[in-house]
């Protein structure tokens, strides 16, 4: 029995909760009780007490889009539009990688994800040639929870020839589809349950026709027989729009519905130019959309309807996406882009509240990869994952709201103690399971040299002696 | 003489230059010389020497624009319009401050400047009742530097009965100008020039007559006798337009420019509304604007032309506004977040690089104030202001381009070591020039009884149990 005293307590379970003098019980990997402190020393004899005076308490933050293998690219490609983002600089280097790169990759991804509040994830392409399994079992060490995506294509040979695809990511349709078939059993309640295996089928853009329509709905079909998700780009560019009407005849959310893209257990990555008519298809059918604000941002690609998605009461993630586009896998500060994006593109100052963009880190992350009964919220019979944020700073004083100082105030460099599933992660931002010198070498030396391999310069824009 | 060693020194200077394995020596407040650290560890012989390894060395960042009594009122009034704001919380909480809650503010915004490596900063609008005097003696005591704007207004009566400014923030014409003459002779070159007396009258804005347009040409010139600058408000909603049009038939800048609102000691706060057409004048009158992207944002206030204004020559500066705004005052957040908002605005993914919030940072902060001599680069002969940012994180590891690590993967926490004028003002986050609990303590309790005594209601969105 863990017992977490003297927190403020933001459940963001049904109630919505703000529970001042807090205590939370944790028993094993469970939560038993969140209720006031007073309360729950009386009833509970804890083994551990953690003492939150201070503090903020919130569920792990759940990052629903997030390429591990570029975070050791970070920096590599700033400033410039997203076509020669990915052809001059991320897939030529990606294209290079090891398993020992994408998994130094993957360490460093964790740690960062770790150190600032994020305790799952889901990484949407995890190609055959990063090593599925060192990458999902450096989750399960570092304690983590991720959904790892196994990328899958039918059309590699042809997307290789129209030069949308690395040679160095092209996978044939059977060897990519066996491969997931292999991590799925595999990995099936890897982790205890902290791992769960997906579907990625690349992405369908302009001219990239590594899937064909029906490919898409096959792997639907192998997905739902699996009791397994799909996780796919869906109009992230202005570009996919005329390309899906010219290319099918139709718009992005038809050409999803016709292919299985859609459902309960589909997550769909940007949807930056999904039309306010398309909307509606993703709320009947119960299809959560993941939200990236900073990249969208970063890269010039576009404002996503998010206001109207929640309205319609479309089930919106939130994601940092990459650490070479980001440049930081902060759900905090993602989550105050979040807000401020929407709010002044719409200009109406309550577009999306501090409110709704913990919900979107939160219980919406959870929903989004079929966790919703388990995850995302501090409640009686959810998995711990505890996350306490350190409100005695400079820039987090005073605290009227908890809620408003944690979205607008806060930073990743706030979180203080990390618990998932009931264990204890990271305590006084001093990390209790890894080695954080030796990945952050590892990670710089391998980010050097996968650079290096693939003979792209990546010299910074002022002149360097 | 002090040396920081090891460092990769972002110069800022006409150069632009980064140097590697640098160092910085530094001769009483002034910087002797930036370059190679073998060489000048060879060169002098350094009482202290700061080891800078794994740490980018920055010009301290300038916060252009930063109303320090809100920053105990952080959280105070999120997620609402702004005249809501301003009406019903800002103005009525600040209409009753002593001077001891002003300065409670004031140093819990410089503390939270120094932790963020913000060297200096402009506050645009200090009130008699705040206690000019004790705000400026803070500001030096904390070895920090400020730009203070005595506000200044002609017709508040007339404003009083209109119900645009609060009764507790009156001021008459005659004590308002005589309390600015009188702080401008008792601070001139106070703090060893660390303290600058600035002309701060109120902003036009609908239906806000609190200044007549004969009172900013007045002030206008006072400003110049005096070897003083002026900051206005001017253009931050898009409400005031028409109000201008409507009012005086003209466009904000035209009004500007007829009653001496431009002019290199003239700092714009704002210019969300300056057309196009406007921006001309700007740049041929050399008057600088000061850009607050995500106070602008959260309180949907629009986005100003910033790209448009620096092609055209205008010096834009960086400001983080307000603590209650914001709600943090982290000037490296805020330079991702303008090149964030600018980037998806024009759908160009190179509208404001990392480099341009940088130089808007720093050496354009440094000119909108008067001092682009002296301050906002790292330059021989310049102001020892020096700012450590350690890169040795997990969210700034690898370091590919040191520009882009600072501005899109860093925050202000990651700022380890401050020096203003050749003198050390922190080092390993601990701060050497006041006690930072003390501060967050003072600055907690006067942000509860400004908002208990003003009798409004701050309750969080969320119920409180």
């Amino acid at each position: 029995m863990l017992l977490v005293t003297d927190v403020t307590a933001v459940t963001v379970d049904d109630r919505r909760r703000i529970v001042t003098d807090a205590a939370i019980a944790v028993d094993g990997d469970r939560i038993v009780e969140v209720g006031k402190a007073v309360d729950l020393l009386e009833r509970y004899r804890a083994a551990e007490v953690l003492d939150g005076r201070g503090m903020v308490a919130i569920p792990g933050l759940i990052d629903a889009h997030l390429h591990s293998p570029q975070t050791i690219l970070r920096g590599v490609a700033d400033d410039v539009p997203w076509r020669p983002y990915l052809e001059d600089f991320i897939w030529p280097i990606q294209g290079g990688y090891t398993p020992e790169d994408a998994l130094a990759s993957m360490r460093l991804t964790l740690l960062e994800m770790l150190k600032s509040g994020t305790t799952c994830f889901v990484d949407p392409l995890v190609h055959t040639r990063y090593g599925f399994d060192g990458l999902a079992q450096a989750v399960v060490d570092m304690g983590l929870r991720g959904v790892l995506a196994k990328i899958v294509m039918d059309q590699a040979g042809l997307a290789e020839q129209m030069g949308v695809i690395h040679p160095g990511m092209v996978e044939a349709e059977e060897s990519s589809l066996a491969e997931a078939e292999r991590v799925l059993q595999a990995w099936f309640g890897g982790g205890g349950g902290r791992v769960q295996v997906w579907y990625g089928p690349r992405v369908p853009r302009e001219p990239a026709v590594a899937c064909s329509p029906e490919f898409y709905a096959r792997v639907s079909d192998l997905a739902g027989e699996a009791g397994s998700g799909i996780t796919v780009h869906l109009a992230g560019e202005r570009e996919d729009v005329p390309f899906f009407r010219r290319e099918f005849g139709m718009r992005p959310v038809e050409f999803a519905r016709k292919y299985g893209l859609v459902g309960g257990n589909v997550l769909i990555a940007m949807g930056t130019w999904i039309s306010e008519e398309e909307v509606p298809v993703l709320a009947e059918t119960g299809t959560s959309v993941v939200h990236c604000p900073q990249p969208n941002m970063k890269l010039a690609s576009g404002v996503a309807r998010v206001p109207a998605m929640r309205r319609a009461g479309v089930n919106v993630a939130l994601g940092c996406d990459s650490g070479a586009q980001n440049n930081a896998l902060d759900m905090i500060r993602e989550m105050k882009a979040a807000s401020l994006l929407h709010v002044v593109s719409t200009m109406d100052a309550a577009a999306l509240t501090a409110e709704d963009v913990l919900e979107m880190a939160t219980i919406a992350g959870a929903r989004a990869i079929g966790r919703g009964a388990d995850l995302g919220s501090l409640e009686a019979g959810k998995q711990a994952d505890v996350v306490l944020v350190d409100m005695r700073k400079p820039h987090t004083t005073p605290v009227f709201d908890p809620v408003a100082n944690l979205v607008y105030a806060a930073h990743g460099g706030d979180v203080d103690t990390v618990i998932v599933a009931g264990r204890l992660l990271m305590r006084g931002r001093e990390v209790l399971v890894a080695d954080e010198q030796e990945i952050l070498e590892e990670a710089d030396r391998r980010g050097r040299e996968v650079v290096a391999r693939a003979g792209v310069s990546v010299a910074p824009e002022w002149p360097v002696e």
